[in-house]
């Protein structure tokens, strides 16, 4: 599926998932918009791997929003709570984790819609996941579909009868481990991304965290070595 | 209708719509927390009004929370475009004006529901109005509906089928004249308030933008006068 003239919107946060995606909306050729956030998280670092990801898979613009997401609270990910670590896959799957940021993808998916709206685009790309996905309700496919029923009323395109905004959600049903043979079928560097919910001070992943185990488990599931290194190896070696 | 210990999530823009609301809000007993956007708008001015309504009114808690609309573009109220004077309300009718600001009021309800979310509220006042609307497509009583369904399935509450979040929109189907009507005899005062997509320095309104023009129309339809000085009639002297 070729699309050379068309736009994509592409939520990119730096990490494994959003990585595969952009290479994903490249492969089914949509010119690229890559959007980050600077939203007060303590896994800032995750913005200089976007910055890589952007560079290594070639984009027409990236931009990063700045929004603060702080001024409310209630997130380990953005207020002085800590990040919980060492928890087995089934303690993951039940309730929904500290880490959870309140309307966290409504708020990223209304920035997208307003830069679509500004590009005449109608595509927005997101790596959600419904299988891997810790516990977040607004990963939900439900969720995605209600979304994308506002963002048709929200907008002129709406209003003026133009072509319907879709959300993509190329990884929603994918395994971690079918995520990453993805990307790495579509040449994505995995050296370059950035997981980890509480990195050391120079990017070095925690191995940990919620994030670091899903994705190890990722990588270990399809016999592959993750080019990452963590602190938790280091520290036991 | 009084709810003592029930908290409320006002949008509050600082104009003459919202100041109502947080008004009919108080009258219903609700406990208030006002929130309100910097976002690159051209009428900073609004910002100093919202502190004023706030302690004139009352509220809990007043947070103002930064975000850059600017890094799209794509409207008179943040980019460098010029704010249309002077037009007829029919002109202003038809089709939606450059002052639009993409996705405005789907990135500030998703703002409004992060916070209720961490407040355990499950009550968003906005001033929204489908009569006087000049034309915004995210002002329509579907859109709003739609927002809705979207934001029961995007959080906490939503999974775990906790009581569901209700968008208030007690303006909706008034005309600018009888919000005005409301506002007085819930004992707003509108000399605190600012309307003005292009107020001078000293916030003075310029009198024939859009905004303006509505809402001098709304204190004529009561006979009665607006307490601003308008930029327009200054000159015009």
């Amino acid at each position: 599926m070729m699309n050379a003239s068309k736009r994509a919107v592409v939520l990119l946060s730096g990490g494994l998932d959003s990585a595969t995606v952009l290479a994903i909306a490249r492969s089914q050729g949509y010119e690229l918009y890559a959007l980050s956030f600077s939203y007060g998280q303590r896994h800032i670092v995750e913005l200089d791997a976007a910055r890589r990801v952007t560079a290594a898979i070639g984009v027409k613009d990236h931009r990063i929003a700045a929004i603060d997401l702080r001024v409310f609270g209630g997130s380990a990910l953005t207020a002085d709570i800590d990040v919980p670590k060492g928890r087995g896959t089934d303690e993951m799957s039940h309730g929904i984790p500290i880490t959870y940021v309140p309307a966290r993808n409504t708020i990223f998916l209304s920035f997208a819609l307003a830069w679509a709206e500004v590009l005449g685009s109608s595509d927005i790309f997101i790596g959600v996941n419904a299988l891997d996905y810790s516990g977040y309700p607004d990963c939900r496919p439900k969720f995605i579909a209600a979304f994308e029923t506002m963002a048709n009323l929200a907008t002129r395109a709406g209003v003026e009868g133009r072509q319907a905004l879709k959300v993509h959600t190329p990884l929603i049903a994918l395994t971690k481990a079918q995520i990453i043979r993805k990307g790495i079928e579509l040449g994505v560097d995995y050296g370059l991304t950035s997981s980890c919910y509480d990195p050391g001070p120079t990017g070095e992943p925690c191995g940990q965290c919620d994030s670091c185990l899903l994705r190890r488990k990722g990588f270990r599931g399809n016999g592959i070595e993750d080019p990452l290194v963590y602190r938790a190896d280091k520290t036991s070696e």
